[in-house]
């Protein structure tokens, strides 16, 4: 079976929309092992429209369109269908009857620009329409099952799932298709595609591999046919044990903050954090999740010299010899933290995130991390080479991932970081 | 000049990814005069694509290919464009040379799946990429200039910018087109719409107006032939006086945390946070400005009551009598932070994010703001109705323009908040 999806509008071309509409139908037909193959997105245009319709039509099985059903003078969708296939427009009794009962339930007047929408290609089905006024059209045309959808994300999803999913299921044959996606933090993606065609020469033709950049950690996806299911939890777990190792965190869609809360909360860890160039992400990102209160102590955002050492009790002595960016003062933070809160584990940061602040000795990029455990307090100085806010997000990631792997009692000498350690 | 983009990529086509690409594209060529015709999204299959850039070269001066230049197996664009012009793939010296570069500064080791990069069709021309490993690649191809460029963000917008771009416009004419992009808290588009309509029967067809959610704010953009840059300008300034007022926050690309931070360095005013429920996301906002060390204190991220007390000063007898998110609680955080850091003005939040936590008297999305200013403490109670997600965004937002009212002397009780207010 063949999909083929026409996005149109002039919001979509012009960059002021984003489209995530194709997403969804992605998303909703890959349960039923179905790929949408091509995507093609045009402008409000009725010249373009039909030749589309046309041509895509003429060339797959099922052609979804999206957008270009609503009331204003740029909606030409049914107009489009109507020429593509030959047929007139005419009044279609069953969209004025959901129109009627539309606007008869919220007790307004059919106008014109209403009237337009019971407007269709003659010959054609309607699909209804939960939460809108506009009915959705189907109908067949060389060959291929054509459905025009709304644009309006929550009247696609209903419109889909209600009207679209179940036609399709009768028509085509479905086989359910299973995905792993998981997410590792300290490698990239050209060093793991080596490490596992070097490892695996006898990979399975049956499940395909995937890599997404989810900056700064990687999602790996793994895809097969239901059927092979118990062959993909062997090789998830091959990956894992052969490959990722201590990288590996957790599967999609847990995020590194999540898997960070999660760790804390099965060993009954508190933790707290002192953060300055990274400045409040590493608390935010783990207090973002649900929970968190459950494990998240405090945290402290000390940016200036002053508050270092009235907040965390850094001392002036070693502030004034060593500097802000430095050892002393890292570990200072991480030990003050985890004195003032109580918590079990404590991280601090104290970096230059650029673009200004550098100097010969301490260039932009330089950061010092402190983790204080319940034994001992590690200290790591990095060299990060992205700009402010790339530099931010990947200090606060290796932070949480430190704070994960004390958690865990993982190794706190993470392969990744030599990459980035400044001897 | 017909511009047609082809995007590629399974993570596309799965919607494992939304694209965004192409609005960048979008959105940088429309200050140029130039609209992209049509986009076509296809998977990472050879055939496809082969025949996608030999079918959409044929009929445009311009086409942006955009994914598939990373190391890995599916990564096929460079062979792609090969095939499509039927040249052989050999190793680029340029490309070469970028890579031995790029490999070098971070002291890694070139490995096969980066040096699949440097395998380019003979004959083409390579565009620089200051931030991956991955050259873009141009060639003219049926008549048709053919540019391949990064799926990565970072580094499309470097490369649409100083390599695409220049060349573009040595190639073409460009009728430049003034755009301002307005940002605005505190309004709906649909209110904003009325309101506009209402006040200028007189608008000129010369000066579109369009409106993009940017949440928790609203763009309202702006767009003319350059010609009419003086109309523009009286126009922005209307808009800003009658309608807009003290919801506009600065012309984008600056953010509400950018003007929040420009609005306390021009006071030359300092700022401290106390967050609960928001937990670190106004300090990480505002630290995510460079220069927010100028005017940016301390923050404290404070969820336990015995945090709250012992870091900020607060009653044990108000956490008590009271509760943590009450009006004494927000107050003495707000107060306690600004007495501990030497801040001029102070934030203080503490609410009930979800989804647990919430009771029959402070339900779910209960939030308590206080902001303490050089002269006096104010507090405001709001039912925040958003998700979990959505409801910090939304607080920390309201929270940044608290702060920027209050640097400005603007009125510290907006329209916006009766909204939400708890009364």
């Amino acid at each position: 079976m063949k999909i083929q999806v026409l996005l149109t509008g002039n919001e979509i071309m012009s960059g002021d929309i984003v489209d995530s509409n194709s997403s969804m139908m992605a998303d909703l037909f890959s349960k039923y092992g179905w790929r949408i193959a091509r995507k093609v997105t045009v402008g409000d245009e009725m010249e373009t429209l039909v030749e589309e319709i046309r041509s895509l039509s003429s060339n797959s099985d099922v052609l979804i369109i999206n957008g270009g059903l609503g009331p204003t003078v740029d909606d030409l969708t049914a107009q489009a269908m109507a020429e593509a296939s030959g047929q007139p427009l005419a009044i279609h009794p069953d969209a004025m009857a959901h129109l009627e009962t539309w606007c008869g339930r919220r007790q307004i007047q059919i106008n014109d620009a209403n009237r337009k929408q019971t407007l269709l290609p003659k010959g054609c089905a309607i699909l209804a329409n939960e939460t809108g006024s506009a009915v959705g059209i189907q109908m067949e045309l060389n060959g291929c099952l054509v459905y025009a959808t709304p644009g309006v994300p929550s009247e696609l999803r209903w419109m889909l799932r209600h009207e679209v999913l179940p036609q399709l299921l009768k028509h085509f044959p479905s086989g359910s298709v299973e995905t792993r996606r998981l997410l590792v933090f300290g490698s990239g993606e050209s060093t793991l595609q080596q490490l596992i065609s070097n490892q695996y020469p006898d990979w399975p033709d049956s499940i395909e591999l995937g890599f997404r950049a989810s900056m700064p950690a990687l999602e790996v996806k793994l895809t097969t046919r239901a059927a092979n299911s118990d062959e993909l939890d062997t090789w998830q777990q091959r990956l894992i044990d052969d490959i990722f190792q201590d990288c590996y965190i957790a599967n999609a869609p847990n995020s590194l903050a999540q898997a960070t809360i999660d760790a804390l909360y099965r060993e009954q860890l508190h933790v707290a954090t002192a953060e300055s160039c990274t400045g409040g992400m590493i608390a935010s990102q783990l207090t973002d999740i649900p929970g968190a209160s459950q494990v998240f102590e405090a945290g402290w955002v000390t940016y200036s010299n002053a508050m270092k050492q009235s907040q965390l009790g850094v001392p002036a002595g070693d502030l004034e010899h060593f500097g802000a960016v430095s050892e002393p003062v890292a570990r200072a933070m991480a030990e003050g933290a985890k004195r003032h809160s109580g918590a079990d584990i404590s991280v601090a940061v104290t970096g230059i995130a650029g673009p200004d602040g550098g100097s010969e000795q301490k260039p932009v990029g330089t950061v010092w991390i402190a983790l204080a455990t319940p034994e001992e307090t590690h200290c790591y100085a990095l060299q990060v080479p992205f700009e402010r806010s790339m530099f931010r997000r990947w200090v606060s990631a290796c932070c949480l991932d430190l704070i994960r792997r004390a958690a865990l009692g993982l190794t706190l000498q993470p392969r990744y970081l030599a990459r980035f350690q400044n001897h």
